[in-house]
């Protein structure tokens, strides 16, 4: 039984779903070079550097990996399944390792066909130069339809939603610890490092073996230097900030775990809250409450952006304090598509997960901001987060 | 004084570099949509993601920046120089905020002119999607001339050079900490975010309120899973392994400072070494220092590749247990050109880094693997990486 990452038949349905959508676009084939979307449908992990990889998916054959030679056995330990392996030794190379990959996909009978790709060549990640395939192979036909596995990548599966379900127990736990070890006079890195050190290891000791972290911290909460006055940033970096008494702090926590992420971040405050602090907290929490209320099968996502505004807008918030949309979808990535905001009318339906974050941001005081995951269901909805939302809860004791 | 980043003057310098090439290349100005290499030329810091940023750099005109509301009071902290703003509210937008920059290259007076970038849009970052400038604007003539900026990169002066000298410090400290932590039973992370919490905060508490960290854990160290006959795979993954007796373990320690990283890697053993570990660990070594010794202004990097490789002929190792070459380029990027490869004739000149990391991996039995930092200097090299090389150092008592 596997519990703590997608199963290989799961890998294979979506790899068979692929080739079903590539027979309607009449191609033979599809390559892919974004080490997210050949995750996704292999499972295979990969540090992403100059040294291009692709999944080369035969409609009528198996899939073959083009990898480096550093990774042919690693990329055996990682997807067995996976038997062809075109392997270069290095890049650059005295000869340009995308010549082997051309080679390959001649080898293959591809190479005057119509193929599908995500991309015309490797991208240019870390300095990497390469041409492209139709350079290499002028007889090919590449159709750019990458979105055929992004728009699988919306709705998620029961494996999927589990993953996302653990994920937000050790995020939990993270956060619960992050609490704890607040104090006036600590460097947020004091607390964050702590926390998300015992989490993950409690993690990875309760789950066992049979979970394969891939990251050294797994479980992870922090503050990312949203304390005190910067707090107003919503995407403030790491910081130096000492915290100190009467700071409002906005935190963030989760947890990977075969690949996928959850999103629980709230908004605590140091020591008894002023009636300033008071007010925009429970403005906030309301228009969170509200678009928590509006997610649901069947509306748009600019609906459920509508909600939290709504509120901002009757509580006279103005709108110099409104800095983001609602949400964002959630899974693989921290943030994909859909977007919960005014531009995008994107119905929800079953299996999407997205983030629940209204925030309102003071300058040169602070920002209040909750951040809940939410799973569409066939009859409604569940919020997987399910840490404290309350300014009780959330004020640390000084 | 600036201390521990890139000053604004240096910024400056850059930029007006900048300016000459596309003089040079008869372009009125540049728009950058890379979020490195906008940090390169201003040192503003974003966290990257769907919402799309750009710098626009006219030659005859102060710098732009195009950025979403959420980052607009941000950047100003950040880069406070940069005077001009072009603010959208959020993605995707009823209206595309691409759009809104098409809006205000027309209102720069750029439209119609000849101008460079380093993409023909933003990129596809979490799923982001969008036109092409030219499609926004079709009297645009564009230049793709992001290489302006990499090759400006290759080059690192004194105040980089300074910034990668402090990191090899902090980057030893954590490498110290992790060793001293070793012992049979303890999970990697157990061991490696212990040694990286306690080096951040010396780190974070030495340097003072005048380094800001940018992220929560500047200084790490670590072993990617690389244990015992996993560390046969250079790119294994964090992993749930508990280390034993016997085990040889490759680590990797490094710290982050004004955006610039060095690289230390070590080969250790725990317990008593076998013959068979020594022996693969001296031929290491051994190639390791001819590599050390072969780079020098005005080589090829392709013969210090040669330098280590000829050692592993010599001492007879198999080519199948060679899986990569001896370096890479590293500054704001973990990996980045040139390329210590056979391919790659590049001449080493003063201002350049690399990484010297020859390895031997057996498998299933070890993976053996030193990796130091390198400056070119004018009259010769700095090794600015000083941790101990020698077996005996770097063997763990039990």
């Amino acid at each position: 039984m596997v519990r703590f990452k997608i199963s290989w038949k799961t890998h294979e349905k979506r790899m068979d779903n692929v080739r079903r959508e590539l027979e309607k676009n009449r191609c033979k084939a599809m390559i892919l070079f974004s080490p997210l979307r050949i995750f996704y449908l292999t499972g295979y992990t990969v540090l992403s550097t100059e040294r291009p990889i692709a999944l080369i998916l035969p409609v009528e054959d198996e899939p073959a990996l083009f990898v480096p030679k550093l990774e042919e056995e690693h990329s055996k330990f990682r997807v067995p399944q996976i038997k062809k392996r075109i392997v270069y030794f290095e890049y650059p190379g005295i000869e340009h390792p995308m010549k082997l990959l051309a080679k390959g996909i001649k080898e293959m009978g591809l190479h005057e066909k119509t193929i599908a790709a995500d991309a015309p060549g490797y991208p240019g990640v870390m300095g990497y130069k390469g041409p492209k395939l139709t350079e290499l192979l002028p007889s090919l036909q590449l159709k750019l339809l990458g979105d055929i596995i992004d728009r699988m990548r919306l709705i998620k599966d029961e494996e999927e939603l589990n993953l996302i379900r653990e994920s937000a127990k050790w995020g939990n736990l993270a956060h619960r610890l992050l609490q704890d070890y607040v104090a006036p006079g600590l460097i947020e890195t004091e607390i964050a490092i702590k926390a998300s050190y015992e989490a993950s290891i409690a993690m990875i000791k309760a789950l066992g073996p049979e979970f394969d972290p891939g990251v050294s911290m797994p479980a992870r909460a922090g503050f990312r230097g949203q304390i005190g006055a910067y707090s107003a940033y919503p995407h403030m970096l790491a910081s130096n900030v000492t915290i100190k008494e009467g700071d409002v702090l906005v935190t963030g926590a989760g947890a990977r775990i075969g690949g996928y992420n959850s999103e629980l971040e709230r908004t605590m405050i140091v020591g008894k809250p002023t009636e300033k602090q008071k007010k925009y907290f429970n403005i906030m929490v309301k228009a969170q409450r509200a678009a928590l209320e509006a997610f649901k099968p069947g509306v748009k996502c600019s609906d459920v952006n509508k909600a939290a505004f709504k509120v901002f807008k009757e509580e006279g918030v103005p709108m110099n304090f409104i800095l983001h949309r609602v949400g964002h979808g959630i899974g693989l990535e921290g943030h994909e598509p859909p977007w919960v905001e005014d531009g995008d009318e994107t119905l929800m339906k079953p299996g999407m997960v997205f983030s629940c974050e209204p925030g309102i941001y003071i300058p040169g005081f602070a920002g209040f901001r909750h951040s809940d995951t939410v799973i569409i269901l066939e009859d409604g909805v569940e919020v997987v987060t399910f840490y404290p939302r309350d300014l009780e809860s959330l004020t640390i004791l000084t």
